[in-house]
């Protein structure tokens, strides 16, 4: 059976920004990773098919939704989910709490991406992974759903938001996206919407894949910053 | 050529109780473990045996060395030096530093053990930290002994205080050490001058242990945590 | 067209002791400032009017708004406003926040001024400072009302909490009030129900106003600290 | 008349484990204490019941309260409540809020213990803090049922979570329980659905007990640890 | 025997400012309180001295002395001490963490009290209190001088710097000096040099007794923070 | 006369890296910029350099100042020193604090650039911080060389360290550095001997831009980001 990863994002496009190589890089190995866009940031992250004459919301979410599918299949997201539960502000109800419990029960993730705990710039960030902290623990309790194969202990990552030093988001994890990077700066293109991002995060893998070689001595070129909420359980510290 | 890594521990017996697990593992996986005891803790950390009659500070530092040794071998220590440097408090000289550079080179640890960064109930602990990390530093400098070969980028562990929370220390590494515990409680026993420690960090062991299986669900029993300092460059999350 | 400034006060009195200087001063510049009261206090921030015989609800908050609306003519305060939400605890709902956002844009406000981020003393502080940058993000999102101006980056400072290390609130602009310090201390004398309070809130005038001296050399006598939650943009650092 | 304290449990064995030695303490020496158990924990902190064949959530219930009964009576507890208010996740709303107002108020208690304001592993816990904290202010507010005697200013202690560094929290007062150790001993074994922690629990108290002997030179052999919320307001530093 | 006190004062006027309240109380329930002025503060805390003409480095420091010895009398101080380190910045040498070891044994103080951890505004301050504890702990040594009686575990207390938010200082006592008031006041004044700071510490006062009476109910109307470097051992937390 | 700034670079090739825009900006105009370069980085930051073969101590410092003095000149530096006092680790004598005291005494600067508080990556920067501060208290005091002018109070900003969130630097102030861009850019490629970073510095201006654009809604596209040490006194908050 294939290894698993889950990825919560906020709005339709943080998964490619934010972790679209760690996303590539493990689809490349053959892991299953399922993307949950819980809103498609058709209010607050579309403001540039707000300019177009005669736009709607529904129109505007067809078209994230539409951008955002394109960027999974480059990437190789096994199951992309639009939850489309409203974005400035997010509304994070119990009944989308249990739904996200069944999800990490269904997938039995081995590891979970998800934002930043704080952030000044974005109420739904910080929102969503207080959400998806509370689901993980629901998850593992043995009297939700009695009968069913509860959650374990999934690390779960934090990725980068978009101003990390006012976020005190510090990143422990460099990942190396080298490999995978093409596809991730492919994604990120089908992200038409915000073109003016397309840049700030290919320079943000720069300095994390520079970053990582320092910390390294190894040939990183381009990198993923992620902050790890629990600690490791590791068999050898080499 | 074996694996290596580097313990530096402020006093003769802190390798012990702090890292003791760490050091019989990679042993056990044939690692070549250097152990430096800048101080025999002869002073500060010797009250059983200063309770003694007719006790002298060499005698003192002696029967300190001698246990160290002892606890050394049943470990797999592969080089246990002491630099005698004095204790409570230690004294941390440019010459010693360049001596620490001088070892940072020839062993080229690829990983590297010493104390917290803060610890109100010992000033010794925090100072050979800071030191450590000077000395790494300094070991990676070109221009410092042109032609000898730099040191990398070893990433630092902070082993664990006695008062963790006092010390600000939270661990974000939980070794799994069950397959080498009989070893450390043997050094532990080794340590003949601290016996009222021997409960307490097998204790620690424990705590620990029971951790990293709630952090993992796997069936850890004794583990040792360790705070990183540096941010881990990985090829995978999983 | 004047400047403008936006003033969300948890409770009816909390813009005279936390902000009456920075209001005063601004409003001597022929700044527009508008002031939201989202409660009065009523329940938990007028105990000298519950000690009175036969006092009711309404009561407490007719005085309440009517010293508050007497203060905020001495400040020379452009429009203030009573939500009405309650306090202790206040409600905070969907519909309040999206008002909110209206004033935000109708308003335009050049800088924000609220309540500490935390404060252990005080359940509804931090919720509406909470709540003010919930509706502060949803202003700027082009697809709420869209249409509609979208509000900028303005910033958004903290006043002083009544304990203030217990809230963690740590000032890095100290405001120099000397110009309209009588103002507000007619504002303050305005507040008959919270008598205890005004030589306090003197106190931590001149407090500030000391601190700003000692930071600047130059001649401030009565000042008032905030705390900035974004970065300052500048074009300068003389 | 009595000395009171109250005890805020998230879930129904939350108050042994954490607070047991100081519970049994205050009873042994003629203090009430009432403990809340706002939830059964029936869901998150059952699984050895879950595991047999058949169960109910009803029967969980009711075995959590008659574990936690006979518990409370070990300890002396004057009074146990149990709320039923849902666990994994704990269900708080307003009116559960203006209970625990009118519990604080009838009580009047001269300290409160709850959880830590942090904790990654468990989204309840700090649910309940944060939910005490502001029962607390609203019980202190005149305006709240006029005519009833308000609360005064209690001091808040949080007990000590699973992991405590990964919950951000520290200890800054060490309780000797060793005059009652045993009776803690015997609470704790009244919880047979949870046996794998009372070996853990009963380290954790040997911890405490050699930390608070560290920090005082008295001979403590068992402990508890809190954190206070609010500074002491002491008449002598000695 | 007396209980006994220490006070680590790194300029001759500190202890007046900062801690002169605990003095007084303490002094008057008979302890003897041990006052080290580590050096005059002659270079850097005597502005008005050297603004006369013809002011010498030795004169400054004869005031700085008489004026330091009228407020201890005031105090009642036990035994005050000026060891002439030099100041801006202080020298602290191996030979006088000896010394002060010496007083810690000779002392054996059931507290310390001493400058905060941190200061942006002064240099000599945290140097003081990292030297402070670093002979604690030497003090605390079987080794250094055996025979002699060890030092026990004396909580150490940081008093109040000039901007405590600045300094990350938090107060964790508030300390009810309403006994002694008359007397600090008096010390203060006694400051000939330090006038501008006569207000200044007496508003410090008022403000840490109004936040002292709010946290506990007590009519307390002067105060003196401290904050804890240790956990308070204690057999009862009410 | 000119208005006057400092900056204190640890290594020469600091102060273009992270404030050559800050310098060029001032300088552009009238201010008079001095900087320090406090080593050369010869031993830890000129690895390029020694990879030639024969290289020297002495003809990697001369390459190292040359570099420096052509990077100053691009930025319109008033006055550059080389006080070559050795790095990797760098040697802050007692001298050099009074002739760096002599320094702001005849500068006056009314800010001062200097390193992160914090770097595990650098022993010379936080040290270099440190000392700065150290040096600046003491140009504050009236006894120090009694009869020269005193230094006021002049703010201390911490300019961008290499990896920022590992050194706990946040950036309160985003200086827009678009005006005087092409000067640091052209200052930058005087720094042969690291040509590795002139890419990543060049991003790093572009991320400051973009956050300081998003900050402000100007049209910003370089920045260069500060920490400053101390609150802003200010007239307004507008």
């Amino acid at each position: 059976m294939a290894d698993t990863a889950l990825v919560v994002s906020a709005h339709s496009a943080d998964f490619v920004w934010r972790a679209g190589g760690a996303i590539a890089l493990h689809a490349a190995h053959g892991w299953q990773v399922t993307v949950l866009c819980l809103s498609y940031g058709e209010r607050g992250e579309s403001a540039k098919l707000w300019r177009q004459p005669g736009m709607t919301l529904e129109r505007v979410k067809a078209e994230r939704e539409r951008e955002a599918r394109a960027a999974a299949a480059v990437l190789g997201v096994h199951d992309i989910q639009f939850w489309d539960l409203g974005d400035y502000p997010i509304a994070l109800s119990r009944d989308s709490l249990f739904r996200l419990v069944d999800v990490f029960r269904a997938v039995q993730p081995r590891f979970v991406l998800t934002h930043s705990k704080e952030d000044p710039y974005n109420h739904d960030h910080p929102a969503v992974t207080d959400f998806t902290q509370n689901a993980r623990i629901t998850a593992q309790a043995h009297g939700h759903n009695p009968g069913q194969t509860v959650l374990g202990a999934p690390p779960v990552y934090l990725f980068e938001p978009h101003q990390p030093e006012q976020c005190n988001w510090r990143p422990d994890m460099l990942l190396d996206i080298t490999p995978v990077w093409e596809r991730k700066r492919a994604a990120i293109e089908c992200m038409a919407g915000q073109e003016h991002l397309w840049e700030y995060y290919t320079r943000v893998a720069l300095q994390r894949g520079a970053q990582a070689a320092r910390n390294s001595e190894k040939p990183v070129k381009w990198g993923e910053g992620f902050q790890s909420v629990f600690p490791h359980v590791v068999e050898t510290l080499g």
